[in-house]
């Protein structure tokens, strides 16, 4: 028997980090003279980031994302269960239900068995079984590094679609996973951890966000709006939430739920490009009172496989809030929506 | 001005060379227990390279198809236009409508500059503009080698589904793209020629495959299946329609259209690894006669972005050649189909 491979240790950036900086792509973007769009274009993707929504009927509508990166786990099969969790994370972000997948992996035949191949799409087809979504095909290739994802379409009714810009006064926000993926997962790539260590943050990223199954109608109506939080972390899909609805959101740090050993990790330094260019892209937008640097850090934690935020009636927050918790342990009441400010986003320590 | 970038020079392996091997890939996904689908799936996407069929309504089905490779050719717009073709190919092989498009792109931010990239995505864009397709978003990562492709959704009636398996004794076969873009890109890599020697052949990979625009009711209903040209070549994706229908399929080699340096390339020994397990994968259930070892390289030659082959009623295929050929200017009546017999395929000199 072969020594178990640990992906990290074969890709120079995981994850998100591998990911093309946003600032960077919209320079590339801006320069593109891209296609006109039909009338049937409810919402577009934008910067390569969120989920499109596009109209087939007056009842049905596609909701359509792709995902797909480096290992940022050292099990194959964890690795494809957490890509495929987390591309499916933005057509529940968006109020739909996922259908179909096809698959995007890179694989490198002359470095590794093929069976770690075969268990990055177990991981993926044990996640796809549990959503109820039919694989329906994809696209291989031999490349250097490992890279695996998912494109997926959904179906949403687009009278109900979760927009970024619904958010209203009053409303509480709940998050329904803890934060600090990025720096769990940095301390296991740099072997700080092993994956046994890290049970909680893996756990996390393998659930699906799956809630209305959970909900009654009434519950799913209270729920104004949506966004998951991924690789802007909390504070910059906050910032793009409350500036799309034109609101202020308030959060109080002690709410936010986190791993068990996310303040140890980011305290021991275990940090991403990303943590920087978050804080960078939301220091004007978000203003944090009487925090320590290492909570700063938590709020720019780039998450993989994140939760929902929800914006929801006040009303309504403790029930839909104590269903959530029947399936997300850490869901929490993390903060509310105010009328907007001079800021997009409060942190009250 | 910097100097012009030739992207063949950039990349190990172009193309459908990078394909993880149709064999290599059967082992894998044998060995992986997929989701259970529903009724709704009426095509599955196979070995991760056709298209697979959604019904969503009595009326409406998605055709879903994801392809993605490095570059084939040297100019990035040239690149980019190619790929695109080819994703939006397989959704035309089925008779559908391509709709919305999604981009796959891994871009290496350390040595390309990003006007690369711009130039890649206006190239597809451009193709998605002609095929009236709306561009709604993506993924982009950060890698060594430059890689691109689109996740493409079209629709389909599912009545009209272009299902392999429905060639009807008597057809005739028509080819509406010439044979050769293999041979002729990889003698570009190696340099034998420049792109502007190459003209046809790129010109012919950027043409999109659309043809239900071109033809009348009765004409769209007298093809009873179509299948890309792409991969494996003429002879591969014949065998598989042939068997998938039951019958023998019959091509008369002089009536195949061929670009004006396909034999030429041949004959100087531009080779890609696919013309030898083409060679290997058609070898049991394809017979040949009388032709020279040249010519049986152009019936394995790997196609990228190659023509649709079409099974015709007889008493039509005159008039839609005549409609085919004021779009591709090579289209050509190159077979027939025949009872079922010992094997798939048998081909003329």
């Amino acid at each position: 028997m072969s020594q178990p491979i640990h992906l990290t240790q074969t890709v120079k950036k995981g994850g998100c980090a591998a990911k093309v900086a946003a600032h960077e792509l919209r320079a590339i973007l801006s320069r593109v003279q891209f296609p006109p769009q039909d009338s049937a274009v409810l919402v577009d993707g934008g910067l390569f980031d969120d989920a499109a929504i596009y109209k087939v009927t007056d009842d049905i509508a596609l909701v359509q994302t792709l995902d797909f990166f480096t290992p940022i786990v050292d099990s194959p099969r964890i690795f494809g269960a957490v890509a495929a969790a987390n591309s499916l994370s933005d057509v529940y972000a968006m109020g739909g239900t996922p259908k179909t997948a096809m698959a995007i992996l890179a694989f490198p035949l002359a470095t590794m068995e093929n069976q770690v191949a075969v268990e990055v799409l177990q991981g993926a087809s044990d996640i796809m079984t549990q959503a109820g979504v039919n694989f329906v095909g994809g696209h291989s290739i031999d490349d250097d590094t490992l890279k695996f994802g998912l494109s997926v379409t959904g179906f949403v009714n687009p009278q109900r679609v979760w927009s970024n810009a619904k958010a209203k006064e009053g409303d509480h926000l709940i998050l329904t996973k803890a934060l600090g993926t990025g720096t769990c997962m940095a301390a296991l790539k740099r072997q700080e951890f092993t994956e046994a260590d890290l049970q909680e943050p893996l756990e996390s990223m393998m659930a699906l966000n799956q809630i209305l199954d959970l909900l009654s109608e009434d519950e799913e109506s209270a729920i104004h709006t949506a966004t998951d939080i991924t690789g802007f972390g909390l504070l910059g899909h906050s910032q793009q939430m409350s500036q799309a609805s034109q609101k202020k959101f308030v959060f109080n740090f002690k709410n936010l739920p986190l791993f068990e050993q996310t303040l140890q990790c980011l305290e021991k330094g275990f940090l991403t490009k990303a943590h920087g260019t978050n804080a960078q892209y939301t220091k004007d937008q978000c203003r944090l009172f009487d925090l320590t640097d290492t909570q700063k850090y938590v709020l720019c934690d780039p998450q993989t496989s994140g939760g929902l935020m929800l914006s929801i009636s006040p009303e309504m927050s403790g029930q839909i809030l104590e269903k959530l918790r029947s399936r997300f342990k850490k869901a929490a009441l993390v903060g509310h929506v105010e009328a907007k400010g001079d800021v997009a986003v409060e942190v009250l320590g």
